[in-house]
């Protein structure tokens, strides 16, 4: 019986060398201890996710032969219907399904892309702080990467058209464009008309990756840059609003891109799952459902936020700058004395509460002395808790 | 309001164009006539899949508050632990859940695998006629590849041997070990061996790619090329034998390419489904169940081979030669004459009836006289129309 061999000499790839770690990922193995309160993670709250609705959708779903058998690459019909109409409410235009690819989650749809548009040495236009998974993705393409700082409204376009203007030629340029993983923030609608144009005026796409529009606290999701411009690829999820164990997420594109990211993702899985994809659809058609479902996941999530940042206002006041959060699951906190994240986190831990540094998410030179918190996890009194045992760590 | 602009002029990337095309999905769409016949597909029979222990299995997990979140990146712990279980009954000695990866699907552990391990212009060793999935996985990889062929006995390993000999020094050499897709055939015990052992000498990787393994016909699935030594990455998939629907498959490998396969699928797709990984595990764990479904799907595609390979002998006689299916789900067909079969698949579309042509499996040289028919789509009695339509645009 031959023994495990050490690993080819040959592995990883460059590709594979070139991605780095998620410290993020480690950090949610090191905090995953019963007695640490995490804000650490990027997971919708699990009593949030309807999973009686859910059961109800597989039941009637799996009464169809097709259910359990392999289905298109681009994805369902139906889903793909049910998907282009929401699209074409959010981008007031008529979107049709031939627009829309499905994909594994929105992390697939961004993976495809990259693989379909980019070789290596190609520059990609990221945002600083970054969505750690984007930042993978890229480089796992080979991509040169070009950070752009983000602001209290968003991705900094003038930031950008500087770029652009001095000579920087990228593909892509990639934005997640509201309630910002990490950063809390959402791209101003003026930026949003002019990233679109630059988009035309220079030959890149931009990928508007939208997790969370859905999850504006008000109930009215910004208007996307997708309807500002054709060069947009639009990325969307139900990881979010209904179940990420769905694994269904989308892009929104131009014929072209779909036709591309559809023959790639038929070498890489060759199909989604039609059991999950017939779920998924039965829910977001299910309008007045959905409606309510989502009236309640925002009024949980926006109390949550509320409670958060008044606890976080109470307790440190001026020691601490943050975002104001108007959606989705993120608050990004500054110390502006300088604090160092990375070495507040063994001392936060051991005070029984978890965060992320903002140098997991930096591109350029890292923020040392912010963090992100999710506040949609725990009821409030625990949020309090936790921004009390934070409070504890960095005195 | 924006019109749709023509391609980026930078799509595709490199990486895309050097995927071709599958001719088989194409042929695909063309065929899906109601009133053809078609054996081109490589679809389980519908009325096989176990759609009613599946809702059994679904309405159990849905009971569970985990079963709608994310997952663990390499997999559901449990399904691991199944799969593991399993493989120790396959390869006669302990696997362990550490040497398991869940995938979307073999084909996602197969892309995973190729991107962890190539670099563009690294050598790869294919089977001629081969799996066009592994094909297009491996081009999309920038992989350069040398076909190796497969007869009777399976992939022709002294022809490999000579290769290597010769100086070609692969990453990886890819075989459907069991029940060849497209050839219908096995590999050879001492050519199992071989192999393995090659492996050693050289220091490639052996991609085991065996989602037919367990549709042996007499119920004893062959011994596989990983029981003979540790340079072996073992595919399997649940597609096959439970349902396509799951998007269920795994890698079995060394330690180190199981890290860098999650590594890269973390930056994929985040992770699978737990819903489908938890009716997965739910069912491959039910042993006797499991037992009785796969002897009935065995005994169903041994009476459909049977009833195939009859009607083909009685009605072309020696004007065709064929493989003897002994699993799995295909059967190879050549004209000694020559005839060619990308002309003849028109013709037997207009009689009513579709198989893929061998040039579809090609890396070198194409056989123009080979055609693929899958048996397990039809009961008997429609099988042998199939034939005599076949027959009718053949003469």
């Amino acid at each position: 019986m031959p023994a495990s061999p050490a690993a080819p000499p040959f592995l990883p790839s460059r590709r594979l060398r070139d991605v780095r770690g998620s410290a993020i990922r480690d950090l949610l193995t090191l905090t995953a201890r019963d007695d640490v309160l995490s804000l650490a993670g990027g997971l919708p709250a699990a009593d949030q996710l309807p999973r009686e609705r859910i059961a109800v959708a597989a039941e009637r779903a799996l009464r169809a032969a097709g259910s359990v058998q392999y289905g298109e690459t681009a994805g369902l019909a139906g889903l793909r219907e049910v998907v282009a109409a929401h699209e074409s409410g959010r981008l007031r235009r008529p979107v049709t399904p031939a627009e829309v690819v499905i994909t594994s989650g929105s992390q697939q749809a961004l993976d495809l892309l990259a693989r379909a548009v980019l070789d290596p040495g190609d520059a990609v236009v990221v945002e600083d702080p970054a969505y750690v998974g984007a930042l993978q993705v890229f480089q796992a393409a080979g991509a040169v990467l070009h950070p752009v700082p983000v602001d209290a409204g968003g991705m900094d376009v003038d930031a950008l058209a500087a770029l652009l203007a001095g000579g920087l030629r990228p593909k892509l340029v990639h934005t997640v464009s509201s309630f910002h993983n990490p950063r809390g923030v959402t791209l101003a609608q003026d930026r949003r008309r002019r990233l679109a144009a630059l988009a035309e005026t220079y030959g890149f796409l931009v990928v508007e990756d939208d997790p969370y529009g859905l999850l504006a606290f008000d109930g009215r999701p910004p208007l996307p840059v997708a309807a500002h411009g054709a060069q947009v690829v639009r990325l969307g999820s139900v990881s979010k609003i209904l179940a990420p164990a769905l694994r269904v997420g989308w892009l929104l594109g131009p014929g072209a891109v779909c036709a591309a990211v559809e023959r790639l993702k038929q070498c890489t899985d060759l199909c989604g799952s039609t059991l999950t994809q017939t779920i998924a659809a039965d829910l977001l058609a299910d309008h007045d459902w959905l409606a309510g479902h989502l009236d309640r996941l925002r009024a949980a999530n926006r109390s949550r936020a509320a409670a958060f940042t008044a606890a976080v206002d109470e307790v440190f006041g001026s020691a601490v700058t943050r975002s104001t959060p108007a959606g989705g699951m993120f608050c990004w906190l500054e110390f502006p004395d300088g604090t160092d994240t990375d070495a507040l986190l063994p001392r936060a831990v051991a005070h029984g509460v978890a965060f992320v540094p903002g140098s997991a998410f930096a591109v350029g030179p890292p923020r040392g002395s912010a963090l992100r918190c999710c506040f949609v996890s725990y009821p409030e009194e625990v949020l309090r808790d936790a921004v009390r045992r934070l409070a504890a760590a960095a005195s």
